[in-house]
């Protein structure tokens, strides 16, 4: 019998997933011919025994394609799973035994996980418990310090600039200030790099809190000097000094729609100010997480994919590939877990960016 | 003395203007030797006498540039012109005298007004009292009577096609109904348009007003075919049937805020029905009102604006260009005014998405 | 048993092909609850007896997809059919005989046949001897007279303009003369809307042979008032004055490998008149006719196929689904055939062009 | 007398020029207070003392613009200049004492060069006779040791993806063998990246001289298994084994017409074994170094341009920025010369094209 890898993808979408599962199995196939076994939904399907062999024909064309063809989920805990009972109410339930014995009833050479920091935590969890599994880091938002970079981020940021762009020239014709809402719960390398590469007049990033008299005055500034518009790219994180950011309330729907995203709080309060202005909101949205990959993250996801079955060939076993500069290494999963990496308010790029004349806000 | 024609653009963003002022420009000089005057801020740079030469230098580059390198002015106009008072209040005063004898000054063989159905009143109200003025049509919206299409309108449903695509493969691949709200106060042909190319599974227009139980039994169909996510296109004028639209209450901040945008809205009565699926909002705003044009747009913008030389050439004062077929034709601009072509709810492009499985909300 | 329908697409490649397929078969189930067949590579899978079931599912995600799912064939004419012998050799046959006896034993309400004027001509031989066709127009070239516009074409355009727009930038930092070379062996619509869309010096095509004096001149103008670039586009059909287009001597590989394509016979000749300037060539080639179509040829695409569905239900057998301004209507496919509609070298857009300074070449 | 700074940018076209431009120009300013100096057409304008004050105004609405706003020079070498002589003659003199002189009078801090390769050892040539200046990389072909990236080289990469991208669908449908030739002289980074990001079957870059013969096998091993078409990404300085590549005969226009492109040689020959298909070419040209920037590439300009103001403030001349992983570092120019860095034909990409299953010709 061939030897035989598994892939899941978890967590939120991220543009490139497709490219890793594609290169997953094609070097398999090609380089090792190992079977290849696709885990559908992440960790639920591996708890309900939902799999589909991948081969070289059900890969083709999947680097153009956003999502994963896999599909994810956000909430398959094996340690924290949300059973449904009978009666409709939903329980949690450590899962990990039967999720274990699933694994090792497919006797896999290794288990490649696909995800962010919530999926690496529950890899390093089972692997603790004997699991044979290899990571592959993702994260829309940049925000893994195992890796200098995350497929997905790329896009998103390219995404988010076009936008910005757009919203430039109606701006300038027209008077307005704009804010545009970008992702980037805790950190705002999205925020920053579309910002800049978008020309942004502010950027509000989780890292920064933000006084608002500074935005109100850089707009101010502007005007003494005959520009009579800005943009202002918000990350959804991005929270007044002292107050809280609208993601931290997630969940408490009733304190959500009193408060709005980052970006309504904050066009409300800037129309109190500028009132003969027209301020406008874009909320961008999934529109960042979704569609066609960049070159760039379809080649990043490629290398990734590669690497981790080198990691599987090599024994390597519990290790989770990353890029520094131009390298693709590898770290252990749990060097890898629960540290974000943030960026940093006198950094680089915040100097880049003060440098260049933008606000951050603080 | 060279002859001389004047140019305005006037209302809200919309790509292609530039290429209007181009071909304007080139034509007038390159075929007739006229001289170009550009007039600021549309009416108020009438009022306030703010010119600037057009050369053919100055449109270089033009094609790709969105906004109008006039400047607009949504307020200002002639016949109710807000004036800042020494206390700071505003009054609405008529100040037509004053635009007329400005533009009487200025001695132009024609002015040429570039606007929607506020700028084409404005013009009819100066032409019924002397003034010499062509008309070129605008509105991204598309929903002028008078012309089959409107320059701007196509680059807005390609940027919300667009983003469509890009939700679709996260919605797909993460089990989400994402609802994407696109521009459209009172006609839905931008959520029409995008929503059949995107392929939405919903498309919610003004001309419609939608029952909230339709949309939630339309998803539960597609659960019960194992398709578990949707994507739902809404017009920022769609309302529920028996309710109003979000737009409706503009200006009343309170209400505004406690009712939300189109799709804020039926996101939070969504998510009361499909608590296990994330529903997600996407709000492009003028993200579609800004940026380069496409071909299509600034292809057509350069036709009406040669067009609209040779109207002033030929004499027809008066005359608003218009797209027939394959043609550039002219109406009178009275015959332009106030009249909105919305989608027929019994139309082709209605039956054309029913016939496709959309739902329309009715 | 249900009725059922029957689909196949001819001829070049064409973005929007998907979308007549994914119309066509949703309309056909949901209004009408036929069933649907794909003939798979246009005439030569109904010669073949390559079919294969189309359902919602078989359709779901196609609007993005450039190409088609059912595969063309260029040269598979019933009528005139290339046979491969036992030797290697091949023979061309009359197969007409066999394909209507394939189509009769399908028991066709109708066969929708997508294609160009190639296939509308075989279409129409079929219908002469029986057979129930129903026709939607295709040709990248939007040179079909029946129909103000083709799907594909618009997406070929947009592909146009933005390598012109980008070799703008180049051009005119460097100092260097660039020709880009579109499709439009006999047509010059796409480069007409490109050429004018992105702004070219000079545009050529099929229906107005050139003068090199009248380019060299051109180009020396523009010199002599200090601008030193300029972006020449030209159609692959377009010829000097008395010469013979590249695309002629196609299948003479001889001729054709000395001949050298339209772009770069002409860019050999201006090297001679520009030494001190780079002349540079792209020949953009298939890029035009792939991937994913526009909004606006998705949209037509699916008013295309539920137009010919409507054909079908209506018993308008023999007609091809034509557009004339924004309204879907039909036409006898015998009147589609063998008309070319040209760029009139005296109609609007020559007009528009010349007078916004672009040299046609006479 | 304020500070002052001066720039000029030398050689090819590259997406992110306008972003160093902008970013030195604001940095001075804004951090330092000094006057900057455009100097135009690279070394030209040094020689013929062309120069333009930048200020943040003259740098606004740059990122999204291609090109450089100072223009460039392929040739002004002030070691070599070619002068033109009053008989139309040209004569190459060494005018470095001009230059030399020239610059001394401008009285600048230093001198901000952003070049290639060529640009660079004209840098070291004037900073080893006193000149004061600091280097900013600049290569499409991303093949400059000194640092890990160069701005200009995503763009091309994900133009020539979305070319690669678009002729998928079109082969895929109609069966075709597409070669789409790209930029790449002496190293295969762009057609190596492209290749795999477009899922290319076939990659051939100048590092790894390809044998026919396994291209044509790789062909026909494809269509053993049924698929029937082929994308072969092609750098313009791929070569067969034992030839030439296209780009080593520039100049010798007789050869060069003789030999063709890289493609156009290549496909010749593959349509002698697959003459039952079509074999289509794309030659993507400059389209791949003009026009808007990628984010990527404007945020790297603009970080390359508020390094190398750092370095003159830091008194570091003589060096260049470079990227190093994330960090912005430098070297000193001469370090950064003649030395091109190539793909590594066993090294990691070579690798995971190898993998993935894509045929590199040897």
């Amino acid at each position: 019998m061939a030897k035989r890898i598994g892939i899941l993808t978890g967590g939120g979408d991220c543009p490139g997933l497709n490219a890793v599962i594609r290169a997953v199995t094609k070097h398999a196939i090609i380089s090792y011919n190992w079977d290849v076994i696709g885990i559908e939904d992440g960790f639920q399907g591996l708890y309900e025994k939902r799999y589909q062999p991948l081969t070289s024909g059900s890969v083709r064309g999947l680097l153009v394609r956003g999502g994963t063809i896999l599909g994810s989920s956000n909430r398959a805990n094996p340690f924290r799973y949300p059973i449904k009972l009978p009666d409709g109410r939903e329980e949690v339930r450590d899962v990990s035994e039967e999720v274990l014995r699933n694994l090792a009833e497919l006797e896999l050479e290794a288990l490649v996980a696909v995800g962010g920091d919530g999926t690496m935590q529950m890899a390093q969890g089972l692997l603790e418990r004997g699991a044979r599994i290899v990571g592959v880091p993702k994260t829309i938002d940049n925000d893994l310090s195992a890796t200098d970079f995350t497929f997905g981020y790329q896009t998103a940021v390219e995404i988010a600039t076009e936008a910005v762009d757009r919203l430039h020239t109606t701006a300038e014709s027209h008077d307005r200030i704009i804010l545009c809402e970008v992702m980037g719960r805790y950190a705002g390398w999205i925020a920053m790099a579309a910002g800049l590469a978008g020309g942004a007049d502010v950027i509000l990033i989780p890292e920064i809190p933000y006084r608002l008299e500074r935005i109100v005055s850089a707009i101010e500034d502007r005007k003494a000097k005959g520009i009579t518009f800005s943009i202002i790219v918000v990350a959804e994180g991005a929270k007044p000094l002292g107050g809280e950011s609208a993601v931290a309330v997630q969940g408490d729907l009733t304190r959500q729609e009193k408060l709005g995203g980052a970006a309504d709080r904050l066009a409300r309060e800037l129309a109190r100010h500028f009132s003969e202005h027209d301020v406008r909101v874009t909320v961008l949205g999934h529109v960042q997480r979704g569609g066609t990959p960049t070159a760039f993250d379809r080649l990043l996801g490629t290398r990734y994919g590669t690497g981790a079955v080198d990691l599987v060939a090599e024994g390597k076993i519990g290790q989770i590939v990353a890029l520094r500069g131009n390298t693709i290494t590898s770290v252990p999963i749990k060097d890898a877990c629960g540290q974000l990496k943030l960026v940093d308010p006198r950094g680089e790029l915040a100097r880049v960016a003060r440098h260049t004349g933008v606000e951050l806000g603080a």
